[in-house]
């Protein structure tokens, strides 16, 4: 998928909604418990009921890999009901991957080409050469961790690498000397809406992909102000307060009206921005 | 698996080799390419091969997931076969993992409770609370990054956060804060055999996994040099200089002949420092 075509869709849809599919056994509807493949049945009831309101899904691997065998066929069966059914739908694994150069080639080809994510997230410590084995790989994107919203986030993000710049401001500078790195978005914490201001500043165009909005705290409105630009460049992730929203028979029902809680806000967001 | 097990095993085989079993179909013996599972093929031949002379094997999971749900199921074959028919020996799964703090238990709940790993390798880059989840589990070991050995290993690592201490040295400290970190190690690149004494004056107790002797240029002698403490305190990785050293029918003879030599100038390290 291009980014033109990703832009095309959010302003269809009006939406710039990313939902992620952390699925836990013990959190999710007990009805389906006895399905035979009960995460793959959750999610695309998931999916059927929020696709026209979602521009995204974000699987994280770690849900899947913790069953295994079946949980990794559960992630292929996501995967490809989300490709053939939804194919306008951008995709991202959600692996935070990351090692030296053909090692992350490696993983790249198991997200990229055998199970056709449209992206995958990584992380940065390693530095260029385990990054770039991602970018190259056509109409794909790598969502690099800059800034995340968790606890123990700015332990070493927010490390002053020099007068003026923190460590998550020098990963994104270097990561705009990368080759490939138009293939490049970031993950930014919701959590830290002031930081966005800054950001924005360093990579203007590049699409952020922001979780922590709701559950973990962030503010949709406060994110958007500083961080939408003109071809909106924002995918806003949503996880648990919309797919546990309800554990009864009519679970999909109850995501899909939180999703269309938020689908509204984005779209008189993106009117009120003149986005459209 | 405790520490003094892995000392005890040390000293029995005077060896603190590690292999790398970073299998592509690409690179093996083609003959093996006809057997059901030519990946366990391999490193089942290997591993009787060579578990005399190691006391870790370490797969990279990149290759097996690349391989989708067949790869995954020959790395637990592999990891099966390890624990069933060498118990002693230290397992490490190369998986570079990190997220927010349910997420990681899901990630060390794979590695550690299903597949029965000693240990997992992690990425710092979110912080305390990514790790401390993988540090939880008792008897189990978090091999975290701190200085690689690839050419961007000093993008972000080797950066200033003071006057005197970089990036890699700020996350060895802040680690030893962290609830459990006795069970953390820290994978230290060889090409930098100079770092090793700083290194050792931050963490002058912990094991580190040192990949990059042989193919990627690093020096034995010199790691020993700065990097052996008195429990040893080091596990040498070697890869592709072991188990790609042949192709032939008999590949897996000339691999524990290249262990051997390993193991033997380890041997004598260990005498020289009178550590038996």
């Amino acid at each position: 998928m291009t980014k033109q075509d990703l832009i095309a869709q959010i302003k269809l849809k009006k939406s710039f909604l990313c939902i992620g599919l952390d699925v836990d056994l013990n959190k999710i509807p007990e009805h389906l418990l006895a399905t035979e493949d009960p995460i793959f049945e959750f999610n695309k009831q998931i999916i059927d009921a929020t696709h026209h309101l979602a521009v995204a899904y974000k699987p994280n691997t770690a849900f899947y890999e913790c069953y295994g065998l079946k949980g990794w066929q559960s992630l292929e069966k996501t995967i490809n009901y989300l490709n053939k059914n939804h194919p306008e739908i951008f995709t991202i694994a959600d692996a935070k991957r990351g090692d030296i150069g053909n090692t992350s080639t490696m993983y790249a080809k198991a997200f990229f080409d055998n199970m056709n994510f449209d992206s995958v997230t990584v992380a940065p410590y390693m530095g260029s050469d385990s990054v770039e084995p991602f970018l190259a790989f056509k109409d794909k994107f790598t969502i690099m961790l800059a800034l995340t919203s968790n606890k123990g986030g700015l332990d070493f993000q927010a490390q002053q690498v020099s007068e003026d710049e923190k460590l998550y401001q020098n990963v994104l500078k270097q990561s705009l000397t990368w080759n490939n790195n138009e293939q490049l978005m970031y993950v930014v914490g919701a959590t830290k809406a002031e930081y966005f201001k800054g950001i924005r500043e360093i990579v203007p165009n590049h699409f952020l992909l922001v979780p922590g909005v709701g559950a973990q705290g962030g503010n949709l409105k406060d994110v958007c102000t500083y961080g939408l630009n003109d071809e909106v460049g924002l995918l806003i992730n949503s996880s648990r307060g919309i797919i546990y929203a309800s554990k009864s028979q009519g679970f999909a029902q109850v995501a899909q009206e939180k999703a269309l809680e938020l689908q509204t806000e984005m779209a008189a967001i993106l009117i009120e921005k003149g986005i459209s």
